[in-house]
């Protein structure tokens, strides 16, 4: 692939981290009525959204999740254990409010949206509340062609930037994104092994489900096709092309342009932590405005972790997607943000320090 | 020691678990429209609440907790980063709000109730919201004597006891022991040790903060105490009248008197699990109401948590008690039956299963 992409934009500078906001907020927990470091990552939290955030008293009311949702053509080859079909048919749940993401964002009272980037199945464009860009019947089958043109990317790492400055303009506290695509932890996978110069057989999971045939017979794909196309792959981009989704691309952006403008963002389970691998690639440094949510049940999420130095907050053997982890988390970001704006200070509360 | 207690209330039945209930929210999880098992611990917890709760779509919006405040002898010996005075501001503390369970109980909207059981400093008995019970200065130094009688020990189950009935009579969903007092990593290892057979020089950690010196003191101080006492402990009620504190004698009372009437029991980190591993001695099966919120950092709390056969929900690195672990895992709770309740399922939606 040549360089013909219309991406100017990924090289824009990612926004400075707030030093000074950091080490206030660190000195404040020190005084509050508590042995210093017994809120462990509770306190690593509100410091870290601090320096994100840019004031020593953060917050995260104002949540924002866009759901990216789009079919993959990897699908005809059987590597889900669900049909194509459902990635229409949870687009129209989305709709509905019947989904897992509805829930939790109803219960964060979080803003969510819903974009579909191209399904192969069912009528979706009547539904109300789903943007579409129709950038496809889905992704090409990438077992023997590119899954993506270099205007398709760029359309989708597009429409992630555009996600990103709305939820700016709205002033969101959090980003998070979420996917839905049968298909595409194979897409992931394939991704990530070839961003990391991985193995399929290390990195290929069950997915939705599969047994272990499944998985092998997934593993062989994802083989096959890394084989096919790395000869022809010389940057990041090239691999979000030949092996990625619309729906990874869009996230990749929406990472990138979050962390341009300065947003924190909340990292979902194994694809979004692709998508963020990717954009760490595309962008470097972009990560420092990341927060891991979850360690997802899905084995070669640890891998991506390891290779993105992330320690995410939670282990609760998800693997749903969605952004659902990345909502769970949003608790925890709220309860260590009072803690560190409501607790009283030993000097105020008349109790004595350490000995 | 004599068996004199009159602790008969010990040994009536432990409410049973509806087993019906759990099968059939385990079904509803099989329908709701998301791979079976993608949201992993949500889907085990909201599962466990419909059997602990008799209903198949339990809910967690009353949350009741208690903080127990004593003092302990031992603290003589020079066994905590803290001076024993501390004990007495936080309750002062607690009564003013400022504390890290009140932030965390406001942001839950949880009942918080705060019960004295016996302090050396301060004057607390006329601050409003705090419960006075003057079962003495704080324990005997264990390390010279039996920490408790048998009459204050009995009192201080009792206090537990009537915390549980006072929970039940308003219609508590949840109930959360927390507690505070200068000292109580020393007593709650020594009962651990005594009741485990363990060896105190694996089970020892700094507590609120000692260094690595202090660590080692603590260590020998507990060593010397199990000596003098073990030959005299021939049952769990003597191991915790002998090395215990009020406030793990009403954990363990409330923890009882809980599973006896049926009330769901989240229980926070390393002394409030010494706590519900005495009431599992002293009340075998009462540990099926339990829920195990977080892994403390203090080092012991893994043994305490395997010999509970628990796997707790968080591993935050916190270790600040006052049952603040327990009152974070809330947020998980309440996600899990919402997710369980809401989502609609396959069939609703009409959505394609598994291949």
């Amino acid at each position: 692939m040549n360089n013909s992409f219309s991406n100017g934009w990924l090289k824009q500078p990612i926004a400075p981290l707030n030093l000074d906001c950091a080490k206030a907020a660190h000195e404040r927990q020190t005084q509050l009525t508590k042995p210093s470091g017994s809120l462990g990552r509770l306190e690593e939290i509100a410091i870290q959204l601090a320096s994100l955030q840019g004031t020593i008293q953060p917050s995260v009311d104002r949540v924002n999740i866009t759901i990216f949702a789009a079919d993959h053509g990897i699908a005809a080859e059987g590597v889900s254990a669900f049909p194509q079909s459902v990635t229409g048919q949870m687009i129209n749940n989305f709709a509905q409010g019947g989904g897992a993401i509805n829930v939790l964002a109803r219960t964060l009272n979080a803003q969510l949206e819903i974009i579909n980037l191209g399904t192969s199945h069912g009528d979706t464009e009547s539904l109300t509340g789903v943007k579409h860009y129709h950038l496809g019947p889905g992704t090409a089958n990438f077992l023997h062609q590119p899954a993506m043109s270099q205007g398709q990317c760029s359309q989708a790492l597009a429409i992630g930037c555009e996600t990103a400055e709305l939820a700016q303009d709205k002033q969101t506290q959090l980003l998070i994104g979420g996917e839905m695509g049968i298909g595409n932890t194979t897409s992931a996978t394939a991704l990530a092994c070839v961003l990391l110069n991985a193995s399929p057989a290390d990195l290929t999971g069950p997915g939705t489900g599969l047994d272990r045939a499944g998985v092998t017979h997934k593993a062989k794909i994802i083989e096959r096709a890394v084989t096919l196309h790395k000869p022809n792959i010389n940057a990041p981009l090239d691999a979000l092309c030949r092996v990625g989704g619309f729906e990874i691309a869009a996230l990749a952006g929406m990472y990138i342009r979050g962390a341009q403008l300065g947003l924190s963002i909340v990292i979902d389970g194994f694809i979004s932590s692709v998508a963020a691998l990717t954009a760490e690639q595309l962008a470097p440094g972009c990560k420092q405005w990341f927060i891991f949510s979850h360690q997802s049940a899905e084995p070669g999420h640890r891998i991506i972790l390891q290779a993105l130095s992330a320690k995410p907050l939670l282990d609760l053997n998800m693997r749903l997607g969605e952004g659902s982890g990345a909502a769970v988390a949003v608790n925890l970001l709220h309860m260590a943000c009072a803690l560190h704006n409501e607790m009283t200070t030993f000097n105020e509360a008349q109790v004595a320090q350490k000995n």
